[in-house]
Formats: structure tokens, sequence, C-alpha cells
């Protein structure tokens, strides 16, 4: 079974929607991603840090589902990650109304020795130096790293991102990001620019308007499902990287083909992430409705 | 050989566009729609009105395509429609700096008898009445009638608007125009609810983000080609419409997995639409790198 190394914010999420509001709830990328990366057949383990405010019916959410949670620093006396955020009407822009790094300050992951020559590392976002820092405790290269950011590194930490991205293989952002990121406005450049940074494929995440994935010349439009209802977008992004990582690292097939493959089963699992609030979908998912929503996804742009 | 009725402008437009300024230049919805279907074997005919200061040659350009122009009326001593705009840097936005209805004020169609029996209407973007107008001249009940319409109508002539959409088998609207006129922001919502009005077939026009069609349950999503320059989009909605049109007229085969096909023709016309300003990419357009962009379409969804 291949290993999938997983690195991301385990933490607290307090979510306005139009449709509710929660209070302090499970959240935090790697946390999405984790659960995402569950449904696949891999042996994945997080990396990240919490306080010992942080409930054990957190984590043991986390481990019944086969996630390795032992690099989950939990620091005594210290508070978990915090994020709160407000979500417009149209649910494709947020607020954030409060964010407290708490542990996360002085976070060092830790890659637990087991997984020191993992096949797959998924770097969920978090400060580009956290994200280096986990390479350079690997003892042998991996067949595939993955990378997720966003725009509060690129105008914070600009050159310690850029160090990162020359070492990855795989960069998910989404389209405004991917245009800060380049300076072009035109995906098809942006990502022909993202590809001189380092990055061998290049997925640009849009939403509800599907994803995009660049290597080189070739390009793949993956659709994402239109919904009826969308209830809480929070972590959708992350649970498509999740999906992404989780089913290359089961495949063990790292081409072109594949990645279409992996970038539709992130979609579908994103499809559910965000149908109810919180992780609360994807904590009640089943492999048949995930393989019966797949189908769905085929049918959707075959003609 | 299948006939095919278009209505819309015959029309000059002045563009401005991040990339440049253009005078007064042929436009209009009834041209981009003509001159894109005549790219399939199709009996055309454009039912229009112009002034005497339409140029020949602008006439020319259509009958050289075997696009019949003699219901194009001319108005003696008229000025033809004239619209102005500039786009904003992203291209995705504009605003009209002019518009000059000029003889479309007094504009009553005449459909000539000899398309009265016609296979496909396609009613480009005009006042409702213009629309039902046209569809009250026919003799005989066409296998297709396609409706274009944009939000000005919903805002000052929706019970008319609302009396032609009943009349239609396929209604084309973008994605805002679509939750304009069902009041739902979910555009799954949004179409159950325009099938309801009378069209069995809804398309969503998405831009560069695609396009959407529904027919009760089922949904296609085809992809828009991403492209490394947009010069102009202008006209870009109106030749995917003559497009799906112009296929489906010469396919003569009306059934949800046919308008797939029809759907990324049009995105695929569209898409040279949009590469030059106005009407150049379409004039300059032969058949081989059409079909060499349609295989393009098909890789960039096939998994």
């Amino acid at each position: 079974m291949s290993k999938l190394l997983i690195v991301g914010t385990v933490a607290f999420d307090a979510i306005e929607t139009p449709f509710g509001k929660t209070d302090k709830i499970l959240g935090g990328a790697g946390t999405y991603i984790g659960l995402s990366a569950s449904n696949f057949n891999v042996d994945a383990a997080i990396v990240s840090v919490v306080g010992d405010d942080f409930p054990q019916e957190y984590l043991d959410l986390l481990s019944t589902r086969k996630i390795d949670i032992s690099a989950i620093e939990i620091v005594k006396g210290g508070k978990t990650f915090f994020w709160s955020g407000r979500y417009h009407n149209d649910l494709n822009s947020r607020d954030t109304l409060d964010t407290q790094l708490n542990v996360l300050a002085d976070f060092q992951p830790k890659v637990p020795e087991n997984f020191k020559n993992t096949d797959v590392v998924m770097l969920g976002n978090l400060h580009p130096l956290v994200q280096s820092s986990v390479l350079d405790q690997l003892t042998s290269k991996p067949k595939l790293v993955v990378l997720d950011t966003m725009n509060f590194w690129m105008d914070c930490a600009l050159p310690e991102l850029l160090d990162v991205i020359k070492r990855v293989d795989v960069i998910t952002i989404n389209d405004e990001e991917a245009r800060q990121l380049s300076g072009e406005y035109s995906l098809v450049k942006a990502a022909a620019k993202i590809h001189t940074m380092g990055p061998q494929y290049v997925v640009i995440k849009k939403g509800e308007h599907g994803a995009l994935l660049f290597q080189g010349e070739d390009i793949f439009f993956a659709p994402a499902l239109p919904l009826e209802e969308v209830f809480d977008p929070t972590g959708a992004g992350d649970t498509f990287a999740g999906g992404f990582a989780g089913y290359i690292a089961q495949s063990d097939n790292i081409t072109f083909e594949n990645m279409k493959n992996a970038i539709i089963h992130g979609s579908n699992l994103a499809s559910f992430c965000v149908e109810k609030f919180g992780t609360e979908r994807m904590l009640q998912l089943d492999s048949e409705e995930i393989a019966k929503r797949f189908e769905k996804f085929k049918k959707l742009t075959s003609y």
C-alpha cells in the first residue's frame, strides 16, 4: 500500500453562511485532506499541531478512518488554531472574521520515521517554510509532491513560497491565485509561467466552474457537478486536493492521463463536502454513493 | 438541405478593449449567428433591417457565404442600428457607451415565403415582440425553435418575454440572466424553473467557464477552450448560438445526445470569434481549422 504524507492544519472553524452558523467545529486543511484521502486504499499520516483544548473525539474521528495521527503534536497548555469566517450570499467570497494562530505560530512539523520514505506528499496550505521543512526531512525522493497554497503567502512570504514551489511536482491553486502568482490574466499563460517556476503539473481550481490541469501544452478541463444546494464551501479545495492525492497514491501511476482521473475523484469528493456544514458530509460518506456520483461526473462531459 | 431561419440585428459596432479600439465595424447578433451557421451545410436566411447607410460590401460578405439576405430590409433614408461598448480589463464585463436604435425602433420582421416552413428557427436577441412576430408568420411548426435573449428584456419587457419563451424549445442565456429570470441562485434550480416556463432545453452560457445544457434531470457540461489571448468577446454568445443552431439544422437530429454535439460546435466556433476584433476572425475561418480545434475540444474533457 502506498504511503501518503499529509501536512496541514487540524483546527477549529466557526462558519457563517446564508443558511446558518456554527459554533467552533472540527476544521483545518489537514483534516479535510485526510478525510478525503481516507476514501482510498492508502497508508496516510497527518503531520500537524493542536492545543490540549482539542477534543480527543475529533482525533478519534481521524484515527477510526485509519489515518495515522501520531504526528499530530498536542501542545500542553496550548490553544488550537482557530479560524472564523462569513460567506457572502453567492458563497463565492467570504470575509475572515477572526484568525487565532495559537499553537500554529511555532509549529515545527516532525515527519514520523516510517513516513520519511513516503510515496506521495500532500502539502496543505501552510507557511511555505513549514512546507519546505517537511520536504527537508524526507530520506528518499517521493514519487509525487503536491502543494496547495493561497494568496496570503504570495502577499507575505513570496520568496519562501517560490523556494518551495521549485521543489514540487504539482501545484493546486485557484484562478485568482494563479493570476497573482504569474502576473498573467490568461490561465493558459499563467500555467505556462508557473511551469517555469518548477511544477510539472499545474492544477487551477475554479470552484463551481470546475478545474483545469496543465502539463506543458496538454490541458484537461474537469467539470464541477452542478448542485441544487451548496450549503458551506469550507474545505472544498482541501477535499479536492485530498481526493487528488489519495487517488494518485492508491493507483501508483503518475501520468497526465491518470491525473485526469485524480482530478475527477477530487472534484467528486469536493461535491459532497459542500452539501453540509464543515466536515459533516465527509464523515457520513460511503463508498457506494461516491462510486455512484463518479458515474454522474462521467456522464456530465461525455458526448 | 435543412432550412435555418435567423432573426437578429445586422448593425454597426464600435468596440474598445484593453487591446485596442475600432471605428464603426460590421456587427449585430444576426451577423454573428449567420456567419457562424454558414460553416454548416444549411439553407440559411437572415431576417433583419438596416439603413441605407449600411455598406453593400457588408451585405456581400453575408451573401457570398450563401446566406439568403433577401429578408434584410433596407430602409431608405434610415440609419443602421449602432452599438458602442468598452470592455473592462478582465473582458468579463463591459459598459455600453452608446446605443442608437435607429431603424430597429420600428422593425417589423418579414419572414420570406420560402422560409415560412423552416426546419429550425434561431431567434437572436431582440425585443420579444419581434421574436414572437416571426413565430406568428410561420405556416408550419419548425422542428426546433431556439431563443437567445438578455437581462435588458427581463427588466423592460418581461411579460412579452415570458410569452415568447413559452413557444420555444431551447433558450440560451448566460448564468446571471438564468438567475434573474428564475429567481434561483443555483443553476440547477434555475434551469428547472425555466423548464416550467416552456423550453424543454435550457442552455446556460458561462463564457470562459463553458456552458451547461439541461433537459429535465439530464445535465451536460461543455468546456470552453482555455485560450492564450482573448482579444474581443463581442459576438461570442451569438457565434455560439449560430454554431448550435447551424449544427442542429445540418444534422436534422433533435435529441439531448445530439444537442451535446451542437453545444461543442457552438463553443468551438465561439473560441475563434474572440481571437480578433469583431467579425474579423469569423471571416477568415476555414473548415480545416474548425475540424482541428473540434478535436482539441474532444481531448479537453476525455478521460
